[in-house]
């Protein structure tokens, strides 16, 4: 019985896990082994075309068992791939002039492409969500806090553009890895061209004409110019933490809606039938949010792999990565996955408690005024430090009095502190337009907005994306 | 279509693959349920046997396909197995008086009881491989490497025992965690044992009742006197950290047999029809030590997923910690258990080649000698570092000769150092017998050997465990 | 000018700091070599007395800058070092037999187990601190929170007997690790130990006279029987993984004041001419347990290096672990230290408001009152499920009126559901008496209380001790 | 006593400690608010050129104890250095407006910009040397291996190249990521720029004014447009993600040293006056690179650090981030300095033995041409499979032959394998002519040798950056 991978089973999508199957794996490589026989055939090599039908007739039939038999004979895994795919051909004509890493690295590289892409469209489509919220509560005036404490005015509109920007921030950065992205290309055992020589012959420019048609198979024109057998695994580990990067904001978001909803503020959706608790019926938990946060944890563990294979290659390349990649590859992308789709859907769902927002920010606009009282202090002639200390005191005396239930005024307290220098009706109009101290928020929001939206723009379809159910 | 689990599938043994199978969480979670519900019986409350039989006889029909439609709606995988099982049963009954974690919390534990007790039967049987090539190899002098530069003699019997009791280091405190191992037991949502009190009543010793016969399923006394609704996270981090203590000396021991195959000293084992590389029919890889050096890497990773969880727990229990170790916790226990099959595995199929370990001594005993010479001449006298000097700088000659191919007697160029105080017959019998310096080797070898022994008798059938074949 | 480390200035103790302190290490170093010449004295090696009073009289004449030109010229730290000891003594005694590592693991584990029983103190000072919040608030009821939403009530005093316990957990754990802590001993450049042979001569018992002299410096007899010229670095994983479980229950403690600081149920403490913001005059700030997370966080990075060392050792030792463990085993020290002095400080400080925590307990109570429900139906004869759902509803319905400020009443809205067949005054009666359902919290407290009373009855002074004033 | 930084200490460059100071941090925050004092005045507040005069007359006043004795009264550092600062100049004029992170933010990113450059610098300088050695071995073959084992033929240029080309692609980010790295600037306490606006009023433009002055004085126009108290740390993230792809290719250049150190084809260096062993006089060991591999590992624990602030944000920000940042930074930053240093070191002293490189070659060219034989069986009509099959059988009867000091000839034993239909001479010519296989690799070396030329040819200097001497 197969043992399931259960962070892709519960928690990554379809688009995603037909990417990394082991299907499409075999699938893509005997594209590849395709690609590079008609290669060698256009270079000058002798290959009949009924040859090349013979395995093309074939690359559907995939029998996982079939291979698993075979490499626990040779303990090879790509031997036992070439074994029956040639036996199921009745030919010997593929990996001629190859070495294994020409084929897994490359197929490993397609897939991580194709993966990326995927990831940048669930990226776009979480920005198109979070530019929503930042439009519709753009002036929407909240308590900001800092260090977990009541801080001053923001909107809630600018914490989803502030979430909004960290994305694009990582967005872009996966576009310029993207853009840079290398392939290994088809060099051989050690990565000099010489197997390929040795079968094409080193005369002319059959190396050249091979390698032109291959570049058209993979759709780039980016390799690396010299490797050994294998590809940098920084390069790896780089792609790997521009994933993290993408998750950080999503992660920030989740952080803060838990917060948000143990204080009654939001709730992230509670569908027909969903059950916040087995022992306690009134309990509507944040639990997609903490999926999120734990989805990065485990995409940082797997980070952490690639970490460990930097800087560690031994000569032309030991291939102690082997097993690390094999798991970390395709985990990395599941996790990535799984966060975005459920960060979409818990935007799709989150209901938004405004009263109970402004209800919040109603009780606090005393403290969150403290600053624009020490503005105006300073004004009337007071020094920036006094006028902070005796604000800052008669704060804390604000403070004590709330938790032991009792009134306080802190126009009334402060109206007594002379040095300060402002009437008790000054203080109290400054505090009744704290709610409207909203700085250049909505023009920031705006910015963010708009750079999402020319992003949006090009990639019109994107911004629809929907993930399917989840558990 | 199931996405296999490729850790699990390529490397883990059956064995530790059917303790974390869906199935088996299943089943070990509906026998907690029963354990409680006739614990409930025994401290008085009403239920019926024939109710307990309906459950009873429901217990290996396991459809996850269908517990997994119903999570699809609660959103709470407890909640939808609850659901499940009542469906089956036609009752309503368990699960009374309990959270969750009441339930996931201590069949985790079970689970991670029983792989660490699999983890340690390898462990032993790793040592005894182990202690056998200590004891054959116990006077077989070969040259000793520290930065990787020939340093001094030493025994390739001294070898094994080092590896083997850094592992027995970590054996004996797996055994001290698991001896202190605590479970979380059966307190209910925030762990005050309210929902029980509930159920059972307060009055008499009901609770303590229940608490006995819970004890008595989970085979254990030790227990958490007081947590909330989850058990702290730093008890996983501290188990997963002795897996990875477990996992050191293995994967030093592929390190250096890698070093040494690459030397053509020894071989970890070539099978019938094996293939060492596609391209180059004559490679014979230390592929297996690769492996284990990668699920070395796999296992540290995961070991970081759990560093993250230790230290951020929010109140009585957030569950962002939820996805973590759904994935980490099987997958460590993956990681490790293949690292030691394949330990295993490399340890009865080495191959050591006696004679070509003798030239490479042979060849290097001149430069082991240098301490031997050092310590002659401050017997006869010189001062210890300008001893050092003379002899290094006549040792760096030899160096630089050898890799011109020129002849050079380093006991011929010392003697002439009149410094030194040494002829050239002393130095040279110095260099002869430097072969047998082998200190006190033997007696240390003997030493762990036999602390392993005295493991062995503990558990015989341990030592004789072999894994199954692999790819 | 010196570059400052940070991270010890601004966090650790003077104790700490004294321990790892570049002339502590000089000093202790020499220490160990004058035990090795003593102890070489005594099995047989002919040293005079002079000479040994002529390194003794140098012991404090401890030149940094010297020992750096040296090091500037001989590339290697330890032979610097002995040049300089030389120097000053104007002998070349030390050092015979010896190899760097001989003295340098020796001297680093002597001082990983002072700094380890300096963690132990603290950690007994701490759980002296927490014992004491545990029994003044044993029977003071709060609201839990699991998923940070209102949960069940647990009381105050239990949150600190749960954190008391993780905390003596790996109290205990430590204890174990140094119980079994091994040092590597004095066996020379690869542990065969016959680079002393060669000084002693190797007949009679010249070698375990000798060991047994060193021994009784090290005050263990707990020694590695085989290692290379390395001890496992596995060891110092094991170490400071230990250092990682005690850091838990502290940083998870942080986490909790933080959040409820939040809520201004908790203040961790301000201090006279204390700030909190310098734009805010108003912010009281968690800052200290936000620096007890970050160092958390810090030690966690630090563990990680050693993480990274274990499973990687070339043959009989390789140094690339040299830099690092100079720049971790200190800073792993100082971080932990830190953490502890912090979190020992913020428990002598904290304010704990009552009447608030009352409060926000009287206004959740229909919610933490909705299990008890539940069981009251299903001791009536409602299916548990059933029960669950039917109560669910009701709950969410008081959720929504509370966010709009509407009045709804729990027990009446149920009182309605028929199928539950409870009375509107029955279910009122449950809300009422919910803030008294402590299950059996009281007895785990005491449980933990006494554990801890138990530790600390066996170094009473330890849990007296008061960190100094910090940044 | 001041506890040093032994990271910084040892392994950094006057350069890179000079810009992670504290007096320097001191200074550039001082610069940073007279440049906000004059950017306010510039808007339109009223500011007398004496009172700026008065700060300006200060800056270099640097007591660092004095600002430490306010900070053990503020427990807050800015607000110390606030203080610190007008008491010097007799002023309270600094930090209007501000809150601390808009100064220590924009600070820290000062400092992370410089030393960012230093990086680009040494990469530069390291890229010169391994380009050199690339077109000086360009055509020099020597043995490649792959899993360690000898696997066919390369050249030494080419593994330069390959480092090179590594790096490069490292550098590239590097610059990627510079060209991005977006200031936070200057918005206040949470970021709205409310409190600017209460300061210079929120009429006309003086708030961009304001902004335009502080552009010019970061010399930048690129910042966030949206953020809470704190940029996201996910960019610390990338950036220090970025300094560990720069830190891969010196790391693996380091690796493949120390592997051919130990069979003696290369040296590090071996300074007049170094020790290689206190033990051992003889010995020369490659400690420099593994310094370097060292360093990676510290690097990748500082990363890890970083990792875990991503996606914790609180709200507008809390700040269990402070001490983790200001560890964690300068330490990055000492680590990759000491890494390049060292890396550019031993490149510049590194020793090459030629000849016993070429004697390596010579013993190995039978198993290296494997692979060309094949290719020639397959040309002559073979089975590509088959003949993979009957050259790998007689390929391991040659190792075992070796092993046992036997003569063997691949040649003729193959010239044997009648299915083969290769003649022993042809066979033995493809050996003969299996050093000149270079395939393509003098090209590859060329066009990595041409794009690290079109690098330096852009900074001259960088290329001829020396580090100072080290430890």
């Amino acid at each position: 019985m197969t043992t399931p991978n259960l962070l892709a089973e519960r928690y990554a999508s379809d688009e995603m896990k037909s990417i990394w199957s082991p299907e499409n794996l075999v699938r893509t490589e005997r594209d590849f082994w395709l690609a590079v026989l008609k290669a060698q055939k256009a270079a000058g090599l002798s290959v009949s075309e009924s040859s090349i039908s013979a395995y093309e007739n074939q690359i559907d039939q995939i029998d996982l068992e079939s291979i698993r038999h075979r490499e626990l004979v040779t303990k090879h895994d790509v031997k036992a791939r070439i074994e029956e795919f040639n036996a199921l051909a009745g030919q010997q004509l593929i990996h001629l002039g190859l070495t294994s890493r020409d084929v897994t690295e490359n197929v490993e590289q397609i897939l991580i492409r194709e993966s990326c892409q995927l990831v940048a469209k669930k990226s776009v489509a979480l920005l198109a969500r979070w530019a929503e919220f930042g439009m519709r509560y753009s002036k929407f005036p909240v308590v900001a806090r800092t260090h977990n404490v009541p801080a001053q005015v923001t909107t809630l509109g600018k914490r989803f553009a502030t979430w909004g920007e960290e994305l694009l921030y990582a967005y872009l950065r996966m576009q310029d890895v993207m853009a840079s992205y290398p392939l290994r290309g088809v060099t051989g055992a050690v990565g000099t061209g010489n197997d390929l020589e040795a079968v094409l012959g080193s005369k002319s420019n059959k190396y050249q004409t091979f390698q032109g048609e291959i570049r058209d198979h993979l759709h780039t024109d980016k390799f690396m110019s010299s490797t050994g057998q294998i590809y940098p695994r920084s390069l790896d580990f780089f792609v790997v933490s521009t994933l993290s990067l993408v998750a950080a904001a999503p992660s920030s978001f989740a952080t803060t809606i838990r917060l948000l909803a143990g204080d009654g503020l939001v709730s992230e959706g509670f569908g027909q039938g969903q059950v916040g608790s087995s022992a306690m019926p009134h309990k509507m938990n944040a639990r997609s949010c903490e999926r999120i946060n734990g989805l990065n944890v485990v995409l940082k563990g797997f980070l952490s792999m690639f970490t460990s294979l930097t800087g560690s290659q031994w000569y032309e390349g030991d291939v102690s990565c082997s097993v690390v990649r094999r798991i970390a590859l395709p985990n990395s992308f599941y996790a990535i996955d799984g966060l975005l789709d459920t960060t979409i859907r818990v935007s799709d769902d989150l209901s938004i408690y405004e009263e109970a927002f402004s209800a919040e920010l109603a009780s606090e606009l005393p403290l969150l005024a403290s600053g624009q009282i020490m503005a105006a202090a300073v004004k009337a002639g007071v020094g920036r430090e006094d006028a902070h200390w005796i604000i800052g005191e008669q704060a804390r005396n604000l403070l004590a009095a709330r938790r032991e239930g009792e009134p306080f005024s802190l126009a009334h307290a402060l109206a007594k502190e002379a040095r300060l220098g402002l009437s008790e009706s000054a203080i109290s109009e400054i505090i009744e337009t704290t709610g409207d101290t909203l700085g250049q928020s909505v023009d920031q929001v705006a910015e963010v907005v708009e750079a999402v939206a020319a992003l949006i723009a090009l990639n019109p379809s994107w911004a629809k994306y929907r993930p399917g159910k989840s558990v």
